[in-house]
């Protein structure tokens, strides 16, 4: 038994912690050159500087990130690599038909990814969780999508209806690429796993956490995370005024 | 007559600098956009990171144009907008072949343009020009591009011909593009004219400068600063061990 099962979610093994840090540097790399495209298709020159902005605001977040990633003796490149193509496929397996559909799909993607950070990094040590959450809330580009798709979807019902369509096969492809998250890293499995756990049930003793779970645990975990992440994504496109 | 048709080329009229500096952020726009494309191809980790960083270099510099286009009373967005798309007009007309003539088309297209911006730049008030010239010497992806173009091209015979003549078609499109912009935008030949003049020959007494000037003296000035940019391009393409 390695010390990666045997660690209570308290105390997440250094490796684990590099493995999240790598996703979340991971998110911020594909947010910036995202963003960056975004930006040079933008319809407005305010629109186009806008998203530019955010774009070296997510390079400023991964550098921030790598900082971390460094002080606990990790190796930035190294566990930005574990995680290859794996946001970019998602985009190509969702090109949009319009520049709603578009921002649409960094809306629910980015959503789920960073709900799916959060619950991982919730058994994390209390500086490297709030450096998480920080970055992760710091993506702030979501109000100028609400703001933009809220108002278009309700002057427009057709564009709601194939909005709303749009957004459900968007949320089944990014629990998609969750789940071979979860199957291909241990490590993220186990924080995201113990984390919602811990997030959903504060109540559980302390001990019942699913390292070292059986497979039905397992199964019982993973259904409860991707409840979590499913009610969050009603939330977002609730805020859109549409239904999930 | 105009203030701005008298003003000597020591001091520049607002307008005229404010055109200026809409090129320079628009240059530096158009050079985040590619430099993040550029990062999302970057065959490795490490090429793609520093592709990025240099993206990010480009906001930073362009927010400092922004700043001055304030000071001085003008709008940056209506600034940055008198040049639409016009070097991604230059981009359309060079689709690159391979990764190496897609950095040659940035080293020369930059360069080019940043010639350009310096000899108008010559007659400004000294603030503005030296932070045009501390931006545009900012942008020092050049040295990424110079290192690993000119190892490329030592190495390899066939590639080494087929740059140069990618090289040549490229210089041959900024020109032209050079060219558009005397025309369309009469501020920028103000200041490129009577620039490239002073920047030439320094001891032309004051007041020869070509504000007011007769066709002939523009032909002649315009071939002055062709010549100038030409000169440039062929030490550029030297430093990649390359015949212009």
């Amino acid at each position: 038994m390695t010390s990666a099962t045997t660690a209570p979610p308290e105390s997440a093994d250094r490796t684990d912690v590099l493995a999240l840090l790598g996703l979340v540097a991971h998110l911020e790399l594909v947010a910036f050159t995202r963003l960056a495209a975004d930006s040079a298709l933008a319809p407005t020159t305010d629109q186009r500087l806008r998203l530019m902005r955010f774009s070296a605001g997510a390079v400023a977040r991964l550098e921030r990130i790598f900082e971390h990633i460094e002080e606990l003796g990790g190796r930035p490149d190294a566990e930005l690599e574990r995680y290859a193509r794996v946001l970019e496929d998602f985009d190509a397996r969702t090109t949009p038909g319009s520049w709603w559909e578009r921002m649409l799909n960094a809306y629910v993607g980015y959503g789920v990814a960073d709900d799916f950070c959060k619950a991982a990094a919730a058994g994390l040590d209390p500086r490297t969780r709030e450096l998480v959450m920080d970055v992760l809330d710091g993506a702030s580009h979501a109000d100028l999508t609400v703001a933009t798709l809220s108002e278009a979807a309700a002057r427009d019902d057709v564009l709601a209806s194939r909005l709303a369509l749009w957004g459900r096969r968007l949320v089944g492809e990014a629990l998609g690429v969750v789940q071979t998250l979860l199957v291909s890293q241990p490590a993220l499995a186990r924080l995201a796993l113990d984390g919602g756990d811990a997030g959903a049930d504060r109540t559980a003793p302390t001990g019942t956490a699913p390292t070292g779970s059986t497979p039905a645990d397992t199964a019982e975990l993973t259904a409860r995370l991707f409840g979590r992440l499913t009610a969050e994504h009603t939330r977002r496109m609730g805020r859109l005024g549409l239904t999930a």
